[in-house]
This record gives C-alpha cells, sequence and structure tokens, in this order.
C-alpha cells in the first residue's frame, strides 16, 4: 500500500548532509566519497519506500553521484545546488573501528543552507530529520507537520545548541541516538537509565544505537532489545546509524504503521541495513545490496534473538 | 529429577577462588567482603541445584561466610582451610563502572593450592573451572573427568600461561569468557570474529559475556544474543561474570541438559543472575534473592528480545 500513497505525495521525507568525506580506517581509504547522513539515510530507506530528500550540495558534487541516487528512486527535489563547496568531512578510524577521529570538517554550502521544500513534500506521512542544526530541523518540522517524524543528532549539537536540541527532541515522535550520546545528553553512564529518562520525557519512542551491541527500543517503560548482524567484515562504519535509520523508517513507511509490534520489527530491519553499510566504504556496501538481502539478515537476527519463543 | 542425581554423588562443582576483596566504587565501598570466583559462582548456582566448590581459605576466612554458604546449600568439603591469610583482591570502578581497577593482589593461600577432591564430587556430571590457574584447571579436569566441562578464565593466564589455557580450551565443552578477554585471546577487535574462531577451534559452545550489553553463544556457526537485563540500580560490578556462570550451570545442571535449546535458556539465567549481583556490594545483591526473582527476570529479558516471535 506503499504505492497508493505516494500518488499524493511522499510517503517518506529525510532532511540532512549531503557530503563529500575523506575516510581512512585499516583497511583502506577514500577520498570525497559520497556521504553525509541524508544520503546514507535515502540508500538505505530507497530499499523499502520511494524517498525525496531535503539537503544541500555544491557546484563541485559529482553528477554520477546525483543519478546513482535518482537511479535508486530517489527523490532530490529537495537538494538545493547552491555555489560553493559541498560540506566536506574528514576522519579516520583505529583498528578498533569503534570511535571516529575527525580530522577536518568543511561545513561549505552547508553553513548558510536554507531549505527550500517542495510542494510534493509536503504532505508526506513520515520524517525523518537526520543529523543537521537542530534549528533547521525544527524550521522543516514546523513546516512540513508530518503524521509521524523522528530525529537524529550528534554530540556537538548537545554542547552548541542545547536549547534547540531540546525543542526537537520535545516536537518530534520518536528519536534514534548512538549510545554515548544518550549518556552524555542525559548524565548518566547507565544506558538503561538514560533511554528510560528519554522516553519518559514525551511520548517519545527512544532507540538507542550501539553499534556492534545492536539497538535497544524504549516504549515508556517497556525495552525492546536487537541484537548487531555478526558481521565480521567491517570496513567503514561511516554511515552506519543513517543507514540504520533509513531502514528503520523505510520499513515503518512501507507498513504505514507506527505500531509498536512494527516499530520493533524496523529496528531489526534498521540494524540489518547498518550491517551492510558498514561492509563497504561510503555508501559500497549498502549500495549493491537488494530488498531480498535485507531479508536474509532480518530472518538471522530474528534466529539469533530467539532463546525461548516458538519458531 | 535433579535429586536424583544427588543421592549418587553432586550434579555440579565448581572449581575457584574464594576471597576476601576490598572494592570501591562511585556509590560506597567494602572492605574484606566475601568474594572470589568459587563463591559468586556458587550462591548464583545454588539458586538452581545444590553445588559443590574446590578452592582454598586461609585461617582469618571468618566463619559467618562459611556458615552463609552452607546455608545457601552449598557443599563445602572441598574447601581447604590452610594456614595463612585468604587470597585478597582490591581494586576500584569509576563512574562508568565498565572496567575494574585493579590496585592490589595477594595470592597468600592461593599461592601455593593443591586441590583435594572429595570423594562424592568424582562422580559429578557437571562441572566449572572458574577463573584460577590454568594448571589446576586442568589437574581438576583430569581428576574428575565429568560429564560436561565449562570453563571460564582472564586476561593475565593468556599473558603468563598461554600453553596451559590452551589446552584447557581444548579439553572443556564450552568457554565463558569476557569480550575483552575474546578480543584478546584471539587477536582480532571484531566480536563475531573471535566467537567464531574459539567455537570453530573444537566442539565448545561459546559464550561471550559483554556486560551491560548482554551475551552472545555460538554454537559451531550459530550465534545468539541474550540482552543485558536493564538494571539502572548498578552498584558494584565484581563478581557478576562468576554469577552469570554459576545461573548458566546451574540452569544446565538442573535441566541435566546440554541441548542447546537449555544452553540458549541458560545464558539468559546467567544474566538475570548476573544482573541481581552488581545491584549490591559482595555478594549482597545475590544473596538475598529467589529463585523466583530469577524467574521474573528471565521472562523480562524474553519480552525484550521478541521482536517477532509467536509470545
Amino acid at each position: 500500500f506503499c504505492c497508493q500513497f505516494i500518488r499524493m505525495g511522499h510517503k517518506l521525507v529525510a532532511l540532512g548532509t549531503m557530503a563529500l568525506d575523506s575516510v581512512r580506517t585499516p583497511f583502506g581509504e577514500v577520498e570525497n566519497a559520497l556521504g553525509g547522513s541524508a544520503t546514507f539515510f535515502g540508500v538505505a530507506a530507497s530499499l523499502f519506500c520511494k524517498t525525496g530528500l531535503i539537503s544541500v550540495i555544491g557546484d563541485d558534487f559529482p553528477d554520477g553521484h546525483l543519478k546513482f541516487l535518482k537511479g535508486r528512486g530517489i527523490d532530490l527535489e529537495g537538494v538545493k545546488k547552491s555555489v560553493g563547496q559541498t560540506f566536506h568531512w574528514e576522519g579516520s578510524y583505529e583498528f578498533d573501528m569503534g570511535q571516529a577521529r575527525t580530522k577536518r570538517t568543511d561545513l561549505n554550502v552547508l553553513a548558510s543552507f536554507e531549505p527550500d521544500i517542495p510542494k510534493s513534500y509536503e504532505k508526506c506521512d513520515f520524517l525523518f530529520l537526520a543529523n543537521i542544526d537542530p534549528d533547521i530541523q525544527l524550521m522543516v518540522l514546523d513546516w512540513i507537520r508530518p503524521r509521524y517524524c523522528l530525529c537524529d543528532t550528534m554530540n556537538y549539537w548537545m554542547d552548541s545548541k542545547r536549547d534547540s536540541l531540546e525543542r526537537v527532541f520535545e516536537s518530534v515522535d520518536g528519536i534514534i541516538i548512538n549510545e554515548a550520546e544518550a549518556r552524555q545528553y542525559c548524565e548518566t553512564p547507565n544506558l538503561a537509565a538514560a533511554g528510560l529518562k528519554l522516553s519518559g520525557m514525551g511520548k517519545a519512542k527512544i532507540i538507542i544505537k550501539k553499534g556492534e551491541h545492536g539497538a535497544l527500543l524504549f516504549d515508556g517503560e517497556d525495552i525492546y532489545s536487537s541484537p548487531a548482524y555478526p558481521t565480521t567484515r567491517v570496513v567503514d562504519p561511516t554511515g552506519a546509524g543513517d543507514s540504520f535509520a533509513g531502514g528503520a523508517m523505510g520499513y515503518l513507511a512501507k507498513r504505514d504503521s507506527i505500531a509498536i509490534s512494527d516499530f520493533k520489527k524496523a529496528v531489526v530491519y534498521g540494524t540489518a541495513a547498518a550491517s551492510y553499510a558498514v561492509e563497504g566504504f561510503s555508501i559500497d556496501g549498502i549500495a549493491k545490496i537488494k530488498q531480498e538481502d535485507i531479508e536474509k539478515r532480518y530472518q538471522r537476527l530474528r534466529h539469533m534473538a530467539c532463546f525461548d519463543h516458538s519458531p
């Protein structure tokens, strides 16, 4: 029933960054490779559902990347092309792959980004606010007022724009955040306490991404846990969190549901999407897969989590 | 059917340390409190099954502790009392509770420990080799030759007695190990790769304990995952791993089974036992609970892990 909605407008729209990333890991390096929170989200979500992006690129952004994204069925009408260079992130991962070390961040065209929201996006049901300045997140949320909105963020905004970020968190229906950010925001080392604090602040569902340890979903006082997919081919973790969000939200939009039963499955679909993202540099890991690949890993995760349930 | 076997000898026996610990955490401190790998294991396992311990104490070991352990139905016939002081560990945990910092280790009577194994232990079906010198583990394993044996260890033995430890790992039916140790032993940061390497070395089942992130069970190429119990009252992590092993092995011994279906549940019972252990100093967290408390947390863990299964 996804298609039925596409006719009326978009089912799923995401705001976020599009970037050219230079990344070094123990397994190799890439320069000015396709990246950004909206990009990874869109590539993962497009496995489930047609997705529109709101973002900005510079005039150096390769046409090949745009062609690839359009070829995935991603709508780029909301992607502004500005004079100047595309947002650039440069970083590296050490042997344990746990933590990105940022070497350099050039905001470039992102510094003065003011989103233009296409008419066709305005009636979207599902909106994702990927990591970007929380003031821009608020602006887009207020403009679109979707049926259902989830957001992500990063530690940088917790320090520099705490008030705006709090308003975002109060306004959305769910937060997808990583474990270090959850601990930092809630000022506790205890992840269960952090999740319960966040989910107790409003009616929002809270998803805490734990990388190789999977993800937790908090729904009021109820907590659910998904294992991580046990891939042994972790090449580049960049974009894993955004791919997770794309898989999760893509599944919800496809199901046209925010029921907790679907939300639990969405977390596992997000986990499956993220597991592909880390297996290649840039979007290579997730770009080449199909819906049935995701389904296969979903089933493996289902099997892993099953210790005393009917199959 | 547990009782039937007790008549013939012990169902479950564990080798390990008994200690007097001095521990400081952000929530308080204790001096010369009851500790040691065999102690925590026995207290947790005794929730499921009568358990015999093989260990050593000094002449300073308080009678009250012995009385408490006997009161739990733990058999201390294999606990030697030697002239000198009991093994003493002194350490602390910082705010994040993730990693113990050892301030001091006094082996005392443990340094010259040679186990005496009571006749009644010799026909035990299930043997657990808790963390202790791997040469002692080998000696006890060779003496008892149980139907089924699991072991634990610590990073110290990986450095100082690698060869003996390898022989232990080759001789047992399963290894319970924490995530840092698994990574170190297998020389890989990837936990899935470490677990698969360990489980591929023999026919052993591998359990990797991940603290607040739960536990993984490797059975050949099959991997299962248990969430951690989301306790927000983590007071002292000392003994959590041994309590986990006690809960897991106690359950297997009670069931008199090593079927994978029971092994999966054993991991979750171990998780439930560990979650109580961390809620108090020394054995206080786990000493006061009953079988039905464990069952309650087991059911909560079952609910947490259920995202697409029939209830």
